[in-house]
């Protein structure tokens, strides 16, 4: 119980952190979310920035507090830029956020997840069960962006694919599973009108790649900012019937959100 | 009458078939309206799934229902993507559906839609008046991604169009109009609201490719989706008094949309 | 008093030669925004058009009555497709508007910024005060796309520039600075909660775009555009308590927006 007040006084703290100091979020993102995944950063504190061009990603990212990497619409020059910015972050020590969208779905998915995995130092590989799946070398199948089905445990598989590779995996879904290879760490918070409409997964990356700019134990700042989307979430579904008011709502609620809203909502729990 | 129950109970029934089976939904797309096509294929009830990278528009053409080709920010390379998983769809018998935005507002348009027709067996083209005006060869200007003025009959270009190119053809305007070159359907629905927001005629494509994913029978396929869309655009106007939330709303209504209000606004009629 | 009441019969005489007239605004633009930028010009009332391909961005700046364009997802291809189609403009008399996002932030975009600049005569040069302070060659600091820091009086910067390009200088910010080097205007319509979302400063270069093309005093245009945008926000304040609902109602406000409501609430001075 005082654990729990632990991990949960950590949103507070970190997202005061993030409302006060304004670190800037450099994305290397899709053309489906990338508004969504911009505000929503904006709607938590940071300031985010969108910027691919090869000649400019570098210096970007030496500018910014984290880097989140997202390949829902990749392309083989859209991966080099990745590369190239993730570099440059992992020399200046600032974290990478790796969001493995379709992983699975393609050939070209996979292989450049793998690829960027295998070039750049991630701090946070995000997925859903499939797309991790894929990863981790289970069976999964991944339609699109969705996931279908995986074979295994999903947390035997996000803790021995963390210890594996040396990072955080994050595995969204019903309830979120996030492990360092060491701490496990459950999110119950969220509704199923996250998943009505397109995006959300995206945007809780984003919000990671926020935390992590203030908190550098990234399997805290991990769970810390699922939390918080989760709660913004279940908020959300109280006013808005259709999803997409609700994903109006969701930036909304966590734009306004405050301390005794997160204390008294926070389902996250620490289980190994 | 009867004849009219028929085709109302298609929507209703096709409309179950995408909920039930979330067929994927490919999307080859433009950059301004790429989230909202998304998501209202999600609210429809359909996974959509949006890839442009010449090494994977194939593999993602072939694990999906329908394919969506839109050229409203087009480039000759991304033209060159449409054409490889366009003829992947043809293939392996999946509908692929065009919608030739801005076709007549500069030759790169008007010829990027004739090479995709020349290259692929397109399912479903679909424009505004001036854009098959352009097709069909009749006198027509675009301005920009709208119809300003056409030579002609529209009922008569439609049905010659799809007889000539053996394809169904679709007009959207104040009234749809829609033709295999044997069946013609009208299509009533719809509000002026519809046309005060950036991006009706792009989701409207998008809600017609997740109908073909589930009926074969491409004119009806269209006539469905495009009553559904008109129902709930109508829908949103008695509540929504600006475009910006009137979009949210238009969307919301196709995701709670239930058959008796399908039954009860309906106003689709097969013409010949 | 009387002056007063000259520039506010221009936003609405303006606003109604635009409404009524439809005006094509093409766009060069970036990926995060572009939807918003389109739907802004479209609920102002004129026609936007999306087209970043070499191969007809020139036609399509040909039929338009202004051209929009904004660095803030730049590359290399981009700005040549700016350059196309700015030097189109200046050969038909068309104006353009160049929005320099995140100039000072990366040599990339000061240096493209500074390209489009010397190759295209642009009319309306807009960015924050620190982007503007990066072209005026003073001391700034752009952390992404946000204005840190400024090394001067904004206001002499404003007009300093504005004569040595020959052109019209906009600084949006708290207070708004529009100069052409002989007049100042400032507008002082606005409100917090227009930096609390993204893409409130691409917007509101969309509508300089949309008023741009119907009123050839330049100055004037942008004083007028950014008079009504800041009446829609502070209109949209008074209801939405969330950023991404506010957006959608600051659009909504511009669509529904009326004589009187302008002639009340405008705040539009000349300075100089």
């Amino acid at each position: 119980m005082a654990e729990r007040m632990n991990y949960i006084m950590g949103i507070i703290e970190n997202l005061q952190k993030i409302r006060t100091g304004k670190p800037l979020i450099h994305h290397i993102t899709n053309w489906v979310t990338i508004y969504d995944c911009a505000n929503v950063v904006r709607a938590t504190g940071g300031l985010p920035v969108m910027a691919h061009a090869p000649e400019e990603v570098e210096q970007m990212t030496s500018i910014s507090s984290a880097l989140v990497l997202n390949i829902g619409t990749l392309t083989v020059n859209l991966v080099k830029s990745m590369i190239l910015a993730g570099k440059k972050a992992n020399e200046k020590n600032i974290p990478v956020i790796l969001d493995i969208v379709g992983a699975g779905a393609t050939d070209l998915r996979t292989d450049s997840a793998n690829e960027i995995l295998n070039e750049v130092n991630i701090s946070i590989l995000k997925g859903n069960s499939s797309e991790i799946g894929t990863i981790a070398g289970v069976e999964a199948e991944t339609r699109g962006v969705e996931a279908i089905s995986v074979k295994g445990n999903p947390l035997e598989i996000t803790k021995k694919l963390a210890l594996e590779k040396n990072l955080t995996v994050v595995i969204t879904g019903k309830e979120d599973i996030i492990s360092n290879g060491k701490d496990i760490y459950i999110c119950k918070n969220g509704h199923p009108m996250m998943g009505c409409f397109v995006g959300s997964g995206c945007m809780a990356t984003s919000v990671i790649g926020t935390f992590a700019a203030v908190e550098k134990n990234y399997a805290l700042a991990s769970a810390n900012a699922l939390c918080l989307f989760g709660i913004a979430g279940e908020l959300a579904a109280k006013s808005a019937k259709g999803p997409a008011l609700y994903k109006t709502s969701l930036v909304d609620e966590i734009f306004n959100i405050n301390e005794s809203t997160i204390r008294e909502m926070a389902r996250l729990e620490k289980i190994g």
